[in-house]
């Protein structure tokens, strides 16, 4: 059709009418100039230097929002500006990103030109409101291994990162509603300005020689006028008017051209021009009157590397450092409705997990475990890397201790990373017999993928995994499974939890690693927003009542804080790494998620939607609404755009809001 | 192996012995934790802040070198550094790539670090140079649709690049030998080191608050001492004691603590950094004895889009800017030993190529015909667009001027792009009676990839092509056809050939545009390095006599210089476009080249290296040189990697040195 336009409009009438496209034929060569045109005139620009602060950003680059299921690619073609509009509860993050991509450059070297991020705080009729820096965040979408994955927060007082030319940006912008909010309708806007670039506007700051000849010159000066005994009033005259020339000469250099000009430096940026040329984008969220559970309901317990730690901080085990740095870590992870364990593996698939780094009589111990964040937590089982006496009362004190607590119903032993023989699991059960004598209610959690070689418990690989239980009971509670053995199969689910025994506290949990891959759900870098999403979708529908992940700060082994990111070869790419040292990126010390984990967030606060609206109209409707709304219907079928997750936590909020 | 290895160190181990890599176990969760550590040991860096101008930079980045025809790309691996060395004969341009990756991360904020490229002079022993700036340039890669392809000149006062954090960037590096250079080696180094962040060096720099207070200050100061009646001594030292105050609280503003630490600001950078902390890249050119044509043995034609130039660049037809941009562009595309046409295109695939702007009667048309770098040039056949007596009679007139001129062998029309059916072989047959009654010689250039619709040339569609010539003759005497036509049947070039009568001036030129695709040879983004060189191994061993390119310069439609660059919709990515408007990269207006059209280049200058060989030892030996070194086999069978050509051309010199 266009090629029919293209060929009917004479070249000849191009210079007499400028509205019709150039033309440069239809087929070969000229192929559609001219019609992709998104209305780049010059206009206000002209064809020399451009400049931003005279000129509205919308002119100078594109600005739209994308959901935060999104991976935002440096390719990622601008799509009309919208307003943004955002549901979320008490206690719930709920983010969204913004997609920035230069329409020309306005900078003179290297980059196409610095824009400006600045968020209003987001108000309510009322009056409340939700805070910029506290509720409301910034964060740059920083590609690892060409895939956007690293949250690096923006600096709310120099809120300014530059694009590049030809190059998609995305600030990921996340909106913390805290316990006490008052529900409500809060607005607010996002204004995007393009800046000066700084080595324009270096013009107008001193260099360094200008500034030791400022040094040298003010010297001099002091010289001249310090205190002393003068001999004659000539001295000081001739003193005076010598400063006075002297000063003078410092005027006159170009850096302070502007101080005379502005007559004070009138800084036009901030107020001036968010009203004047910057991007506006305008941002609702409703707040509604559900609370997230402060404790998840769904224990999700994962794995933080000491090794990792103490190698690329180089911290001494049981330094205060290490102390700091544990529990620095510890504390990040919750706010992601995460129960944090630290490890270290020992021989063959021997592992040391433990949640609080001191020991049970330490007043930290106290407020780790009682913190109602804390779904979970594994007890340090002390002896399976050094079996001395030592450790083992250590370990007896310490379940002593933990036992009489109210928090004791919360812990679990994790002592083996996947046995596979019948050797290692004579090792757990011969733990399990030491620690039920200390504690008769103790939970030993395993994780398992395939049954016990060496043993003749079933004839098919299947049937030997299914039949685990009957090998470990009682010496495991919780038999956490992988969801790689179900691939697509969800039917299996039911031979699995058939073989349990609820009645005697046994759980049936998951686990995701290495599989399962692509197309089912996990937190592989280059998969899919939902499909990171999904993997606890797949948890809430499989009917699992706990899930575990290996590992956050998995990475290749540094010894600098701020050393590249290696993935670990033979993992696939971003596997047992949820996060990333701030040292990377820059001078702060504080842990950079991966949009993988501000998704795994979402999905555990998806979990509390479906649960809330299965306690209204129980677990079938609950699971109908997840399949109905497209939400997820399997391990291959799950939504593969945003779309269907805002329609189900509006059903929820439709249907359960009082 | 490894998993071996690691299995056998036990944890326990660890604390007594750090050189024992940290076990994390082998399957699952630890896989090889430890063993893929480069080296990053904390050693000099620690754990702290570093400082790039304390710390060789060897321990701050990996560097190495890259052929020309390598794509580095974003996630390239490093490699060891090694000593770079070159061949290059005289009037050529030998290229290669400093690959550059962040090791840690130096800098504070948003990038990994800044690093400064500087680079020698090269000289012989004799003292003989090579000027960095003239000879030798340096440019970045930048990437288009993700692929590294903008080579975007690094300012030379200027040489700092930023690094991002697990990303590799890379420098594209020309050594651009004059053809009165003198034989011999050529050695120089680059320098490349790490430099403080300008966001720390900020600190010491005078931020806008600071340089108002000390105008305020400086003002208050003239006020006190400028020259005036006093009206007593005490009031002189009074006034010289409050400007001595002023003065030093100025000079306790934290901007000025280095001065008075440095007592100098003693810049370390430079020549101290450089040998102190730099890695140090040797390079070696051995340049010899032959020196290149100033005329390209093969006549390659490149269009460039007039309309483009007049869109982007706001430019009216005829005036003073427009008359020099394409001034600018004829003589920038020359340095590529390309022999360039502007173009406009009509209705169907009319199309109006020239190569002077100016009429033949003007002096810049005989600069522009008489040079010896253009191997071939287009006469404008006005009346194509508008066919008025006054065009016509231009027409005629522009003939009689050149026909009589010892440039006019070089001399073609090109009227049609791809005529498709009689309709149109009838207008070229009509304006070639017209042109052959100005001039009996005159050239027409056609380009086609199949015969005319509506004719009965022969039962099938390649014979149809093949018997084009019958047509045409005597109304084209260069038949440029599509290499798109052969695909991989070499053997077909000589059914083409043979329909062609040389005696008569008859030529066979090639062409690509859209197509071949891969794995032939073509232009494309995204295409291997050797592949983009390829075109013109093909060019000549397939014999033809000529090479026309559609575009250069034909990317989307934008009003203004510095407008994002869009590929046209319907062409495969970077089809149509070997450079891109400088604008939009800095504030140059210098076109900035893409890799692909350095790798033409290249291609243009092997084909003077094997006509030099087969000049000296026959067709049959250069064609036999081009397969046995693996260099070129066929339009499917090709270098993969850079070494071939080294060893090609290394034979060439070795064969044919005097």
């Amino acid at each position: 059709m266009e090629s029919g336009q293209t060929n009917s409009a004479a070249a000849g009438d191009k210079t007499q009418n400028s509205s019709v496209p150039p033309v440069e034929g239809v087929a070969g060569g000229g192929t559609s100039y001219g019609w992709v045109d998104g209305g780049l005139q010059a206009s206000s620009l002209g064809n020399g230097a451009i400049d931003p602060t005279k000129v509205h950003s919308a002119d100078l680059l594109h600005v739209w929002s994308m959901p935060s299921t999104a991976n935002v690619s440096q390719q990622e073609a601008p799509r009309p500006l919208e307003h943004v509009n955002l549901l979320a509860a008490r206690n719930e993050r709920e983010s969204f990103q913004i997609a920035l991509r230069p329409k020309v450059s306005w900078a003179t070297s290297a980059i196409a030109g610095p824009v400006q991020v600045q968020c209003t705080d987001l108000c309510s009729s009322a009056g409340d409101r939700l805070v910029v820096g506290q509720s409301v965040t910034l964060r740059r979408v920083v590609p690892m291994l060409g895939v956007p994955d690293a949250l690096v927060p923006i600096d709310p007082l120099n809120s300014q990162i530059n694009l590049l030319p030809g190059e998609t940006s995305a600030i990921w912008v996340s909106l913390n509603v805290p316990s006490g909010q008052q529900p409500g309708l809060y607005e607010g806007e996002i204004f995007i300005s393009a800046m000066r670039a700084e080595a324009e506007s270096r013009g107008e700051s001193l260099t360094k020689s200008e500034r030791y000849q400022l040094y040298k010159e003010l010297r001099s000066c002091i010289d001249i006028t310090e205190p002393r005994d003068y001999s004659s009033s000539e001295e000081m005259v001739q003193r005076l008017a010598s400063t006075s020339t002297t000063l003078r000469r410092m005027l006159a250099l170009p850096s302070f051209q502007d101080c005379q000009e502005s007559n004070g430096l009138g800084d036009m940026m901030d107020e001036d021009v968010m009203n004047n040329v910057a991007v506006r984008l305008k941002l609702s969220l409703t707040v509604w009157d559900f609370t997230l559970p402060l404790t998840p309901s769904l224990p999700a317990v994962f794995g933080i590397s000491e090794t990792v730690i103490e190698d690329r901080f180089c911290l001494e085990h049981g330094t205060k450092g290490w102390y700091d740095a544990l529990d620095h870590h510890f504390r990040w992870l919750l706010q992601y409705r995460i129960s944090p364990f630290f490890c270290r593996w020992g021989d063959s698939m021997r592992i040391l997990a433990y949640t609080c780094p001191w020991p049970a009589d330490h007043p930290k111990a106290k407020e780790y475990y009682s913190d109602p964040r804390l779904a979970a937590y594994a007890v340090p089982y002390a002896p399976i890397l050094s079996s001395t006496d030592a450790a083992k009362n250590s370990l007896r004190r310490e379940v002593e201790i933990l036992k009489s607590e109210a928090h004791w119903s919360k812990s679990y032993f994790y002592l083996w990373d996947e046995p596979l023989n019948m050797e290692q699991y004579d090792v757990i059960c011969s733990i399990s017999n030491e620690l039920r004598s200390y504690a008769s209610d103790v939970r030993i959690l395993t994780t398992y993928y395939c049954g016990p070689s060496g043993s003749e418990l079933a004839p098919s690989t299947f049937e030997a995994f299914v039949k685990v239980p009957n090998v470990l009971r009682p010496h495991t509670q919780i038999f956490c499974t992988s969801e790689w053995v179900l691939g697509t199969r969800e039917d299996l689910v039911k031979d699995i939890v058939a073989e349990l025994r609820p009645d005697l506290g046994e759980e049936w949990w998951t686990y995701v690693c290495m599989g399962p891959s692509d197309p089912q759900p996990n937190w592989h870098l280059g998969m899919r927003g939902t499909q990171h999403r999904a993997v606890m979708w797949r948890v809430w529908k499989e009917g699992g009542t706990g899930f575990l992940y290996w590992g956050t700060n998995c990475y290749e082994k540094a010894m600098i804080p701020s050393a590249e990111i290696c993935f670990r070869r033979g993992l696939p790419p971003g596997d047992g790494v949820l996060f990333y040292p701030g040292e990377v990126f820059s001078s702060s010390h504080e842990p950079v998620a991966s949009t993988r984990l501000e998704r795994i967030l979402s999905g555990m606060q998806d979990i509390e939607y479906l649960k809330l609206y299965s306690s209204r109209y129980g677990r079938e409707e609950g699971l109908a609404l997840l399949g109905k709304t497209g939400v997820y219907l399997g391990p291959d079928r799950y939504a593969l755009d945003h779309g269907p997750i805002d329609v189900m936590r509006g059903e929820v909020y439709r249907t359960c809001r009082s």
